[in-house]
């Protein structure tokens, strides 16, 4: 039906999707779960082209059309009554020549499974602390519903640009996560001997960072261009996918 | 001394201040713990006189300076050798003429100790949820190492003009601390039948509301003037008071 | 139907049941909700009569059996096919002549709304800690998943006879639950200036405690009889009021 | 002076201990940290040698013998002037002749480092639930203290038997510890797909489990035999190794 509204297309199944695929696009329908949404979040954000992300299964945080949805208003969507929802991206350098986006977080942890890491964080330069514990979670707003919730952290909406900063498993009990302002430039200190860091973009790319490298995270210039309904709610989005609905414990007090 | 360096001093003891009570006043020079501080914080703010915290006991969040400090670089400080951090509040409206600035946090529960609250919060107009709780705490920064901390919420750097909201107690257990921007307009209606509410403000001013007000809260206009050595370093205070110094679980994996 | 079958009936909406109402009968069929079934819970645990909580709602922790359900299979009840588990409960003394039986938890708090209570806690005769916070739970395996939950606590299969102790938003971001055996002895002192506490069982049964006394906590000599369907998974029932189906964080990592 | 009093005594440095090692020992006292008294627990418990754990630099859970004082009292240690506690271990199974002791933890994860695992449990044959987290911990009381509390879960007595599972980073948010009895019989089976598991034993000794291995775990008959001064009180080292000592959040309210 988009072929007779004269929409030209081209598709692909190969993620992460290859470079420049996006050039002389005008919108990218992405069709499959969240984690298929991250894989084209990068191109898509350096080519400010923006995503539809159309679930087939249960709705997702990212891609918010079902399929029937999608079907049914199509026209509507290539007539642009959509909103488009700009997304803050983190950027991550691992050296001079070595930086990459991430749409929801950015992992740092031991190469070596199960081992703990040390980790020395400065923001703007000041000492945050120096962490031991299982890994450290650098998430944007639109990824505090995923991992970082996981492992403790807070909802944010998307309209706050912080970073949060979530420790998995620190051994210092008080060590909660901490929101930084959008314009922190964080740097993190490998303090592990002679261990390597695992640093993983979205859960889907993993560096391997050398002993003496500092990996360097702050929110990118480029923002992901995230098509949503006119009417989005991204409450009610939480509250579908977190199962606020109804009481789950039943205190009597 | 201050005397001798030809300042006017005049001094108190009565909390909290009564109003005006800073209107021809530089400076204001609280000596005590953070509780007295917060006593003092709302006045400071409508009048934008810098507080220069000084704790006799072990140093607090807010008042960083210690007694031995103080007297040592007071000459310097009268001069100004200091740094005015310029904390964010937040002001609650109960009602058209009633609204009160808190710079710690805002707490909402039931008017009865023990009895759980409905409250359907909204922010910009856009329903969140509906909580089932103990009470809901509303959180600046400056805050969030305060009672927020206490209730799980995450800690938030100075910097970032972010209000937190945290549910104590919440049946839903996937309902975490929510991160808002700046701007946000927050809005909480009472869904407890026939149960008035309790607003407590900073821990120290409490206010019932009657079942049918709704409660606003958002970042003030006005920020609090607070002084800082001008080699403060904010999480150096975090790490000290939360006793980051060092491994406190001796995990061997 | 059941009269057809020649068994004796009296039935009471009188919450709590008054002291003896259960002294000539053979089982008790609570209808409503898990609050209904925690008002009867004591007199059933003196009589050691068996409770069958029937839950015309959404299913309970405690009312497992659906209306349908027991009336499908009212005879076979009638006729004993059922489990009886027996749910170990406190009992909480706060003074010579006064003590209670609770099957969820005793709470402990300040008895004015909104002030942290101090307390210190010994575990035969052992000093645990002095706590500053919002109050303690003090909970069964049974009440595991009710407000000790909401502030923290873990779940505890009711085959485990243990109790629970779990701090409301503790000053001590290290203070979590604590497990102790089934035999403890609990001892709680006041340690608030001139505050009385409030002690509440199963969040309905409200006590002020005087300054000087101290509260006991340990589990009961009496259980619980409780029915459970012969079928009867203690798990089952978790899932489904936690809402452990499917995977809630779509993490892609 | 051990020499002086007629005291045989062998000595190593090697770790784990070979087998056999302790065969005709009396009492095997650990100088150093509680991951090196770890490593001689297994074959402590096997031989039912009381372990002596000296601790040079800061005291553990537990190696609770200061240097000075073991220096100080090891006459009276020699004469027997010490309390045996006997710490319950957890036996875990990968396969026929496969299993292992451990007094802390065994953690089960993905072998594939940052990989989410699938694991099914069930207790005495009864489905728990399935997670998809970043690991498992199963706990002793011992353990309680270690992994188990960076990852969230209660802190349990020595003298309560339980096992505790708590999961590392959960999907299901309302995926917390859970308690087991003493007696329990626990089975993991692995649900990902072509995906080998990690098993830890105290975070030191790890093993590689094929896909259609389930793991075991269960209270193990063996117990460890620590020696403790006669004074020894278990919450008085959880105080001070978890730092409860003042108020950490200067709460207000």
């Amino acid at each position: 039906c988009a072929r007779h509204a004269g929409v030209k297309i081209k598709q692909t199944t190969r993620f992460p999707l290859p470079k420049g695929y996006l050039d002389d696009v005008d919108a990218c329908c992405v069709i499959g779960g969240d984690g298929t949404l991250l894989g084209v979040a990068r191109e898509s954000a350096r080519r400010q082209v923006p995503i539809i992300g159309v679930n087939r299964g249960s709705l997702g945080f990212l891609t918010t059309f079902s399929a029937d949805e999608a079907r049914a208003h199509f026209d509507e969507l290539l007539q642009g009554s959509f909103h488009i929802d700009r997304r803050s991206m983190l950027v991550c350098s691992t050296g001079p020549r070595s930086h990459d986006l991430a749409l929801n977080d950015v992992l740092i942890k031991d190469e070596v499974n199960s081992r703990i890491v040390r980790l020395a964080v400065f923001a703007d330069g000041e000492l945050v602390t120096e962490y031991s514990c299982d890994g450290l979670i650098f998430s944007t707003a639109t990824g505090s519903t995923a991992y970082n919730l996981s492992a403790g952290g807070p909802i944010i909406h998307p309209s706050a640009g912080v970073i949060a900063m979530t420790p998995i498993c620190p051994h210092t009990l008080s060590n909660r996560a901490i929101i930084f302002r959008e314009t922190v430039k964080l740097r993190v200190l490998n303090r592990s001997e002679g261990a390597r860091l695992l640093v993983a973009m979205d859960g889907q790319r993993n560096l391997k960072v050398g002993v003496g490298s500092p990996v360097e995270i702050s929110i990118a210039e480029q923002r992901l261009p995230l098509a949503q309904r006119v009417a989005y709610s991204h409450f009610a989005v939480v509250r579908e996918k977190l199962q606020w609905t109804g009481n789950l414990v039943d205190n009597s007090h």
